[in-house]
């Protein structure tokens, strides 16, 4: 399954690619990936593709549904915070909050990880958090490639990207959305996976902030604070992707409400959110603060505590919330469709 | 499609991140990615996940076969030689040729381009051959990720990783390979994606080859020869799947035949090679010469010119060969299947 050089050689060895620690880190990746895998996933590790067998969807007329992520510079907060464990659950969280708001239900995915030297402890971390949240959100993860590139990546450099695919029915596709709608707002987890260029420049290069130091509206040190896993929202928005009174769905990651609630609304059609419907979590205040960031841009940069927007019909809301909130994530209103594209605050 | 911040926001741009820039370079892309697509891409670009209808596959009891993979550090390569509209295809065509060797069509594509601050000009390039190699292959490519990370790359370097997902029927999956197949290769065009550590270390570093400079052996220079494009066998190979004497496929990477070849022979078979059934191509000897590199190890490292290994019938191996140079690509029988584990040579 992970490609690339299974066996020992000295001078290639000595020109950086150590391919002999590679091989002991692939049997231990194995059994990880394995972790993942149903009876869908055919042919076990070690082709030269993954497999997944698709004789037995019950969506009709099937439509495949793929999306591949990073988590950007999350990857440099946890090697600041020397815990790798959780970037990998941020990814297959990221990924399937994506297909979510497509309207899929996923299937399988796979990783890419890219190092300058492979430190064995470091991937197999890094794995560990991908077959976790993999097993979690009922992914096979039936393929990855592990890449050892020292002139590329500084040794203790890496960057970890992901493939996910899934599958909706046809009729599923596309926004119903329409004027009059209601936006409800899904609690985010926390950061994400965007807006950290700007929050590592505001918290560790501004504030000189330490990983084990407990910020400043205490409870949590920083290194929580700022991975802090990306919430998957399969478990509340997969059982109500059938529910006709469910319009749309937006995963706000980069470019905030702005760049993405009109990614699901038809042409003509936007939103009006209203701020003050939620409290914005503490970490936003202190980022806005201590960066003297604007308001404006605040709201484009991060998800300000909102990582998932349904978009529902107006006389269905209360009854989608309740099923939200039964399902441990009670939404809040934050706004509704109008007919004025883009997004406007009140 | 692209995720990614799609909006203006100053003080982001200020922390490294240019937001404006990358929205008018995903029109562009927009236009590349949609010469891709055929009637199976319902939903266009820039949903939250590319989509690819499969309610008319005609492969029985279909398994999706998906891979993952990058192109190692070709791209540094690309970034010296300035020329960056051909790794794009490398990326594709490695991807499918992974497929190939697992026994699947090849269906869509997705790719993940990671870079230091976004070039326009240089990530067009990229994705000018990703598309130019999916429209060749006959893939999809129905979205990608382009993510700026400014602390984790360079400000010109990049990585460019991708996602394939192809289908075959289940009866397909798996070797047949028996004692006494006849081993044959198919020529590669190159390095194709492997060894390029090894290959610039002792090409640039060592030897101080210009990108311009005509290789020792005449005929191209060395960006030419560094940078030829990894063949596709989609041509050759996809035909042949279906023929019951084709017992299995092995795509020549990282590892060479060492690496690769006992991936698709079932166990306690092996395989024994004969150097001498072929020329090695110039450049192999070159890299051998000039950077002391051991015959084992140029095996182990290299493709040595053969990039693609069909294990057939031995009585089938003359109809197989002849159907194969049909379609432009005669092979060379370089060996046969034995009963002793591993690959050795004679």
């Amino acid at each position: 399954m992970r490609d690339g050089p299974p066996v020992s050689a000295p001078a290639y060895r000595a020109a950086g690619v150590d391919l002999e620690g590679s091989d002991a880190v692939k049997r231990r990746l194995a059994r990880l990936v394995e972790s993942t895998l149903g009876p869908e996933a055919v042919g076990g590790v070690g082709g030269f593709g993954g497999c997944y067998a698709i004789g037995g969807l019950t969506e009709a007329d099937p439509v495949l549904v793929a999306s591949a992520d990073g988590v950007g510079t999350k990857v440099l907060v946890a090697r600041w915070a020397n815990r790798h464990d959780t970037v990998g659950q941020d990814l297959v969280h990221h990924c399937v909050n994506d297909l979510l708001a497509a309207g899929a239900r996923p299937l399988l995915f796979l990783d890419y990880i890219a190092t300058g030297m492979i430190d064995p402890e470091v991937v197999l971390a890094l794995v560990e958090g991908l077959a976790r949240a993999c097993r979690a959100d009922g992914l096979a993860l039936i393929g990855g490639e592990t890449a050892e590139m020292p002139d590329l990546y500084a040794a203790g450099d890496y960057d970890l990207a992901g493939f996910v695919v899934g599958v909706a029915p046809r009729s599923r596709l596309g926004s119903r959305a329409a004027t009059g709608d209601v936006v409800l707002g899904l609690a985010a987890s926390g950061l994400h996976t965007n807006g950290y260029t700007l929050a590592r420049r505001i918290v560790i290069d501004g504030a000189g902030a330490r990983p084990d130091e407990t910020v400043p509206w205490g409870g949590e040190t920083w290194a929580e604070a700022l991975l802090a896993v990306h919430r998957s929202y399969r478990a509340t928005v997969l059982p109500l992707l059938d529910d006709p009174d469910l319009h749309a769905v937006a995963h706000v990651t980069g470019g905030g409400f702005a760049g993405n609630l009109p990614r699901v609304l038809p042409g003509g059609l936007g939103a009006r959110l209203d701020r003050s419907a939620w409290e914005v979590p503490q970490l936003f205040r202190f980022l806005a603060e201590a960066g003297n960031v604007s308001e404006e841009e605040m709201y484009r940069v991060f998800n300000m505590g909102i990582g998932m927007c349904l978009v529902v019909a107006a006389e269905a809301a209360g009854r989608i919330a309740d099923a939200c909130a039964l399902r441990g994530l009670p939404p809040v209103r934050i706004g509704r469709v109008v007919e004025e594209e883009g997004v406007g605050w009140e």
